[in-house]
């Protein structure tokens, strides 16, 4: 802490990622990336790249937002292009969201509403912004009680499927949370949706208080490229424009632009990738099921899972010595449980044997 | 604007930048873009890019911190590396700045300040982060007065060589201005320090308030890529990584940081460059002051001018139709001027000799 330090600084809880050794000498299964490359047009467009680099890159992203226009059948007015879907969560909660203290005469923001047990990082925007919460626990099976969005607040942050449960909201339910809400945005974090959940981009036509925010770091493996995206009403996509241009004009660079069309228009490699991760972590799901954890029901590029014997600490540690990086979260509702980042079937077969050896 | 916008989006005053038109047909000399391409290191480094893309980039940057830390005979705790010198620019207004109203029972905190005439985004940072300022008018000569750094303050932000003028002040007035504020924070954005300028970076060691800003948009002729960097103390290293963990943690990608290591270890290039810029600047002051032109004296990769008998706004217009493309400014206090980017040799004999029809 220094004395130069605003008191806001002095008062922020930052997120804390999971950790990136650059040794490799790690099985690396702690951060949901994809365990495969991009698909190989991305590497050529990166490798071939022609485009002047000592310009300014187009800060509409207007090429990147016709391309994902094209892919969902939307106009590049419902799409905002981002540095990452971490950015634009950001941004989301300063053009969407009210701040405490409210300005006199204006009473008091109602305060959002997510859940106690989801991605870690919307309690650290919150206080960057200065925006109030509510959360309320999960059922004991860990599932999201859609009821709880039924009571007043100030907005809605959404994971689905749910971080780090895996655990997915159907879009009928997404619904039902829209419709209870028709004055507040409803956020949907759709991070992990390729894997087996459903998306509600179809719903953005009806509902002009949606937000749905993708990336392209999981299914489309550009963890490394920082590129994420938002779909929603012209007028919700034009208030992220504004709150950018607040902070900076240019957000993605050319490259990274580049890399994201590549990445939509190669629809077969990106169906590969999803459908072979997909079936890596059904046998896997059925392998801890085995061994004896509790595994929910991801529909994720990870599995959650938790042992009634070992603690979720000693098996991340144990894990850690035989060269595996797992997550643990210290958090006492989902402290008995391990995220697994769903890797190739080789990684997997490692970490299955080596729980086994932990376990017996 | 949209009921589902927050109160604060409504109250923003975001940054314009300059049009980048993408269709190449003007010679474009409206937002400081270095005309040479990057070290062919860099290029080099981009077309063989290595790197596992599906994983997420060191989120601490080090070897780039490590890289610029040898340059500059600092220490990798010393180096804040963002997504283009903007973002770190807001991540200062952030950590350093107090906002208003101040949480009781604290008292108001008092106003930054910077000149009227300046980077036009300070204002916009501002404002997102609800931090209250004052400006002070430039001379006459449109040369800062420091005396206006000895007032009360919250913090300052000086850009030097300053914005839209060139004008640069020298170290030993840094260091006045960080002797007359020894309890708050002094944010000096060198992004055009290469062309000219003094650098304060010689002053981190006994200024634990100072923080130098620079980017390798300009004279690393990087601008497509997003990447610029804070120098300061390591206590203020910190609060700026505490501020960007609030709100992305992983803000330069992987490709934009090898981009980056090239292009600071490519130091005959960078001189070559940054000399053929100062050459080409020097040769077109002498032009437009031979044709009547009050011409500022310029330190950075731009010119500064104003004729006596054509308004900005006539010649800025006027140019644009013979698809020249600079930048005039609707201030009053520089109405009359015009900022052109020094491009080539040859995009400025066009310039000279557009600007030589218009006026005869």
């Amino acid at each position: 802490m220094s004395k130069y330090w605003s008191k806001k600084l002095r008062g922020l809880s930052p997120y804390v990622p999971g950790e990136q050794p650059r040794d490799m000498k790690y099985i690396k299964l702690n951060t949901n990336e994809n365990p495969y490359p991009p698909s190989p047009a991305v590497l050529e467009r990166i490798s071939s790249s022609g485009e002047r680099l000592n310009l300014y890159p187009d800060f509409s992203a207007m090429k990147l937002r016709n391309t994902i226009a094209d892919y969902y059948g939307l106009k590049p007015e419902n799409i905002f292009a981002g540095n990452g879907s971490d950015e634009i969560l950001a941004f989301c909660f300063r053009a969407f969201f009210d701040s405490s203290p409210a300005p006199e005469p204006t009473p008091e923001p109602e305060k959002i509403i997510f859940p106690e047990v989801t991605y870690s990082f919307y309690p650290s925007y919150a206080k960057l912004f200065d925006i109030n919460y509510n959360t309320f626990d999960l059922n004991s099976d860990f599932t999201v009680n859609i009821q709880e969005f039924a009571k007043k607040n100030g907005g809605i942050v959404l994971a689905n499927p749910n971080a780090p449960t895996g655990i997915a909201l159907n879009v009928s339910e997404i619904k039902q949370i829209l419709d209870m809400n028709p004055e507040k945005v409803v956020v949907i974090d759709e991070a992990y949706v390729d894997f087996g959940g459903e998306s509600a981009i179809p719903l953005i036509d009806t509902y002009s208080n949606l937000v749905v925010i993708q990336t392209f770091s999981k299914s489309r493996s550009l963890a490394s490229m920082r590129v994420g995206f938002a779909i929603g009403n012209a007028e919700l996509i034009r208030g992220l424009e504004i709150v950018r241009d607040s902070f900076n004009s240019y957000t993605v660079n050319c490259i990274s632009m580049n890399a994201a069309i590549e990445a939509i228009n190669d629809k077969a490699y990106f169906e590969t990738v999803r459908n072979r991760i997909i079936k890596t972590r059904e046998r896997v799901k059925v392998a801890f099921t085995d061994m004896g954890f509790h595994v929910t029901n991801s529909k994720a590029n990870f599995i959650f899972v938790g042992h009634p014997e070992k603690s979720g600490e000693e098996l991340f540690l144990r894990l850690r010595e035989k060269g595996i990086l797992v997550r643990h979260f210290n958090k006492k509702e989902i402290a008995n449980y391990l995220r697994i980042t769903i890797g190739t079937d080789k990684d997997m077969d490692a970490v299955i044997a080596a729980v086994k050896y932990i376990l017996y």
